[in-house]
């Protein structure tokens, strides 16, 4: 990384906001992985002042001054992007004023817990007081952050920088129209194929073998490391020298941990990939939740769902669980994991009907942000949707309204990244496999050195230098597409469920 | 907590370094147990921001005008201690100048890796340099601190608030003469006692029967855990709610990590104790590493090395390890652990010769610091101390004076705390015993009630409010004193070994 002397000042600067950064994620970790209960308190007056004090340094006159010190580095280089990504940071941070700031913080953290019971209560009207709050508070933060055409467009950014609603639409649409007959094809099949993934599967082989195929992938363990945790996620300490996954175990059924392994190994491969020159500056990190799912589901999915994959490792799977798979043909496994129906969760949803669940999140919290749907009358809206777009109805809230905590949290915005990375997952991938025409070959072998090395040189080591559209146009000289998503999944799903 | 509304100011904003330190335990505790070797550039980053941020806030201006602000809170109250504690960590804070603060930092982090080679390769002058320089900051860090009669006095009270050199002296001359003719005597016995602690010792069933003594004293799981680590230590985050120990295993001999359990869950024991009302205050902690150590030391040698304690746990000992020590005799178990003789190493030595060790340091650290001893001849001075306190001479500077890193790490001062520590484990321990007659009645029954209650009210709770030798004189009637604990040597082991 090559930067002026001004920019490296403005770098230098800011490297102490990285710093807290970095802490905060170790101490989330913590929390998430082996923290006792005693600890809670502390804990979170720990993380608000980690994070205070890094919105004072991104906020500071301070700041500003050495962003405009840098002037206009030459476009396309390290120092511009450094120079754009600060300057964005630290508007954002200025707009918002720290009493909305501090309000939504108190707001999630009061509503989180209340989401919980109202899940468990099923009782959405509790939540209502809560939803309406944050809602409030959401529409308030995108009038500050400020937007073009829509107030949703402000929220969307704060994950998926430059993303507009007005360019989701048509994607979403393209997804609806092009996966309909699909969903009613699998609809009509009655039979359960799952049956192969439920018996008894210890622990131990299943950490095992799911390290073994990390490895495979090229997860470094020298740069990271897998713990258990409640929620399985991905988190890096500050660059590409420790990114740690998470998983957890159902010893009665072999898909939950194996899938989070693979999907989290994907999310750290990335963070492993960037250039480590990039650390502690503003281009450290996967650039956009978009981008880092396209990542997860490439390898989950795209990967790890593929025949070639399993052509490889279904025997060695049998021989970790050789009394609960031995009488499992490799055809009846692959046809176990990539199982399709339409269903009421959307984390437990198959390939498929995922994206229909993010449309209707995306459909309902548009509207609820422009004022069109009510929260009080979300849950009805929700049926509706659930019966438009997947032909069934919940049977109960927590099945439906109350199974995501997201709105709960303040995450307006946050759910359409999870198709972007789906669509991108196969985009990217198709890119690489014309690049590299032996990375089938490779895979029916357990190797994946052409793909990871295209992934890295056309992804991963650029951490956020360019915005997410722009790295996509410049890995496949184009911006996000729909059909090679759509083709992917006619083809594979075509053949498993005969249309 | 009563505090006014001046102090409450000074506390709140004081606050913030205090959740700085604690985040900074977390990422120390991290790096010590589960971090991968990827992460020590980052961590080395966020670690220095993290200190740098909190030294900043402790020596800022706005400190100082809280201070004053604050008056003169009634003596012997908790605003008093506040604001007697921040104006000394305060002081501190802007005597030392930024600069020897950070070549003082770089100093020893290279000077650590040098030791080790140094030792590794037997090559004590290698490390000379390094310790000259880290000498010469030492000296500079005691004259920008003040002294009024030593400049190892300085360097003294950063361990261990209030301690002077010529106070110590008399103590450890006591101490030199008090045990001289018990070493004799079990310098003259040549048998080895300790084969028992020899064997097949399965590390899980070591770890369960560990947590299960630490939980018989009262160690809390739910404020705290046990991770493994090279090096065992105590930790906490920031209060009494999450406080944890690390220990190592070794296979093939049980001693090392279950008297590292019972030592650690004692320094534990104090941390959980603090009254919680003083967490994120200038109160909240253990007071010193004396008090810390005589803490530790109550529990593993006056409790975790007598006949009470064992009388009870031996045979379920036995019961954990029925082949490594089905053959021995409760007395033959209680000889091993206690055995006794002069011995080349500090961390090894019996609670016997354990003191010679310590007063051979301070008698060359003081000379190192006045500069009546100069740093190439120290492995000389050292091996001449080893033949007059200990009667013996170490093969190899690795077992003489490279076997310590603490100097190496600029820790000059530090190696009084741990004798001061044995001191008062016993001087505490026989105050509880008056108080509390039935305690080794209820170390029989592996009960711990009372002798925890004892050191809960009279020790634990108090954090930092009183100054180490002022909670000494308020727990026991008196300063630290040596007589009751060289009575505890001869009687123990005069028992043991016939004088």
């Amino acid at each position: 990384m090559n930067l002026d002397k001004r920019t490296r000042s403005l770098v230098d600067y800011l490297a102490a906001a990285a710093d807290l950064d970095s802490a905060a994620s170790v101490l989330h970790w913590d929390h998430q992985t082996y923290m006792p209960p005693g600890g809670v308190g502390s804990r979170a007056e720990a993380l608000a002042t980690l994070s205070r004090l890094s919105h004072d340094i991104t906020a500071s006159n301070e700041t500003a001054r050495l962003i405009d010190a840098a002037g206009d580095p030459e476009p396309g280089s390290d120092a511009e992007a450094v120079v754009r990504l600060a300057r964005r940071e630290h508007e954002r941070a200025t707009k918002l004023p720290s009493r909305l700031v501090a309000e939504t913080s108190r707001a999630t953290t009061i509503a989180e817990p209340a989401w919980r019971r109202a899940r468990a209560d099923q009782d959405f009207r509790a939540l209502v007081p809560h939803l309406r709050n944050i809602l409030d508070l959401q529409r308030e933060i995108a009038e500050c952050l400020g937007y073009e055409d829509h107030p949703y467009d402000a929220l969307l950014d704060r994950y998926e920088p430059g993303a507009k609603k007005a360019r989701l639409e048509p994607i979403f649409d393209e997804l609806k129209r092009g996966t309909a007959d699909m969903v009613r094809a699998v609809a009509a099949v009655s039979d359960d194929r799952t049956a192969p993934l439920r018996g008894a599967f210890d622990e131990g082989r299943q950490e095992a073998f799911g390290r073994s195929i990390a490895s495979a992938f090229g997860y470094d363990w020298g740069r990271g490391r897998q713990d258990r945790a409640p929620h399985p996620f991905c988190i890096n300490f500050g660059g590409p020298g420790d990114v740690r996954i998470t998983t957890r175990y159902d010893p009665a059924c072999l898909s939950p941990a194996l899938f989070a392994t693979l999907h989290e190994a994907g999310h750290a491969l990335y963070e492993q990939g960037v250039d480590p020159t990039y650390t502690r500056t503003p281009l450290s990190g996967g650039v956009s939740l978009g981008i880092h799912e396209s990542q997860s589901r490439l390898w989950e999915n795209v990967v790890g769902r593929s025949r070639p994959f399993w052509n490889h490792f279904y025997p060695r799977l049998q021989e970790a669980f050789p009394e609960a798979l031995g009488g499992t043909s490799p055809e009846d496994f692959y046809r176990a994991i990539n199982a399709a129906s339409p269903s009421e969760i959307r984390v437990e949803a198959d390939e498929l009907t995922y994206n229909l669940h993010v449309v209707l999140r995306f459909e309902l919290e548009v509207a609820l942000v422009e004022g069109s749907l009510a929260v009080p009358d979300l849950p009805e809206a929700w049926n509706a949707k659930m019966e438009e777009h997947l032909g069934i109805t919940p049977k109960d809230d927590a099945s439906g309204v109350l199974q995501d905590d997201h709105w709960a949290i303040g995450y307006f915005g946050y759910f359409p990244t999870y198709t972007l990375g789906n669509i991108l997952s196969v985009q990217l991938f198709e890119t690489a496999l014309k690049e590299h025409p032996g990375i089938p070959a490779q895979m029916e072998r357990g190797e994946f050195t052409s793909l990871l090395a295209w992934l890295r040189e056309n992804i991963h080591r650029h951490g956020k230098k360019h915005d997410p559209e722009a790295l996509v146009e410049k890995a496949t000289g184009r911006p996000p597409d729909t059909t090679p998503y759509l083709n992917y999944l006619r083809e594979k799903f075509g053949a498993l469920y005969d249309f």
